[in-house]
């Protein structure tokens, strides 16, 4: 089940890091690395890092995006060490571990994100995250090495897996899938007027959250597609088609 | 209760590992790190990787010997990524924590040893420790980081903290009365040939084994001090008393 699982680091600073995550997943039994942007893998802190994990560090992917990295996902999973408006609904590593484990075990592709060292994930990748861990610490020194908060939820990963998690029970759509359903979710929502133009993201943020925690099938992205679909087309011009068909008398649909 | 656990680094190879131990541990809220032996903790990396926890390497304390360093501990648990004849009692760490909260919520000091990162603990280093952890990995790669070792465990221990373990029935006595009982121990029964002088520790191992699991208090080091005392003394002289003043007939006691 560890199998479907991908470490993703969003701009990773430290190359040192990156080899000690390598070895982190290898420990555990993970294969799969994405960087998004920058963070080099070829240099010798990387490799010495790594030790004997080096053919992750070979294996990894890049992509330009955290979109893009994620596009095949069914579950994507945040880290953040910080609280906030857009992080209280973060929970520890252990009881979402069991959660990435059901998904997993259905097959989805499952995403474990971090951010860069110094300031974790923005506001603007936390929007691709339908859950979030935060590792529970002291409060003198929240803040971990990237390496060890990733070895924790990998540890955690794999006691859940040992476990044996109970399935979910649906089948998740990829990631890709749901972005576009949000894309036609705030142009609709923009031409009727229900999101703040100069802010559209705070109540989409909102029902991404909502959402997430649900969780879609593919027949859910399908079914909301067409309804926000209906009514942008209502919005430019169905209005008028409408109109004129109850002018008329004639049945709507 | 973390404030009584000790971490103990032996013979530490990488200063920049001990900079990332000072860290997961000031992350947990630990404060007592010692180092037997060598390692470096004014270096470069061993301030780089502490970052924010370089109280914790300025507060480093050093012994020459395992021993010394766990002197005052009430329970000392060493941690193998290795199985093998001395380490198959060994436990996950989540099983550990709980008992190590126990011991350190009746006030015991208790310690965590950690071995060179190329070899582990030996056998020599193992003997002082009551409990033995080994964190669950994949076969492909078990060995860990020597901070990632740290952290994992570190973790646990702040988690079970958190759950408020149950108190441990018994005070444990501090481990070098129990070393001196050891020692009182190998001395006497050498003399009546129940140890083979030339592997004297084999069966010894099994008594600490026993003993360690017990757990044992003040008074009964006290106890068991005295019954040793007396069969070293029977064995060096004590017999021909005995003998004599059952030839005259007299009490022996």
């Amino acid at each position: 089940m560890l199998e479907n699982i991908r470490i993703v680091l969003v701009e990773p600073k430290g190359s040192g890091n990156i080899g000690s995550v390598a070895r982190a997943m290898k420990n555990m039994g993970l294969k799969d690395l994405a960087i998004v942007g920058g963070g080099r893998t070829k240099s010798f802190w990387a490799r010495a890092m790594a030790v004997h994990a080096k053919d992750i560090l070979q294996g990894v992917r890049r992509f330009a995006t955290l979109r893009e990295a994620v596009a095949d996902c069914g579950l994507v999973v945040g880290t953040t060490c910080r609280g906030g408006l857009y992080r209280d609904h973060s929970r520890p590593p252990r009881e979402v571990a069991q959660r990435i484990l059901s998904s997993s075990a259905r097959g989805a592709k499952c995403a474990l994100v971090f951010g860069p060292e110094d300031h974790g994930l923005s506001n603007r990748d936390l929007k691709h995250c339908q859950w979030l861990i935060t590792i529970p610490t002291h409060p003198d020194y929240p803040s971990l090495n990237i390496a060890q908060a990733v070895m924790i939820c990998l540890y955690e990963l794999s006691l859940a897996a040992l476990e044996k998690a109970p399935q979910e029970m649906i089948s998740r759509a990829p990631a890709e899938s749901v972005e576009r359903l949000f894309d036609s979710m705030r142009r609709s929502l923009l031409k009727i007027g229900f999101l703040d133009p100069q802010n559209p993201e705070h109540i989409l943020l909102a029902l991404r959250r909502i959402l997430g925690r649900a969780g879609l099938e593919e027949k859910d992205v399908r079914i909301l597609t067409g309804l926000f679909r209906q009514l942008e087309w209502y919005a430019a011009e169905g209005w008028k088609v409408i109109e004129e068909k109850q002018k008329k008398g004639l049945k709507i649909r």
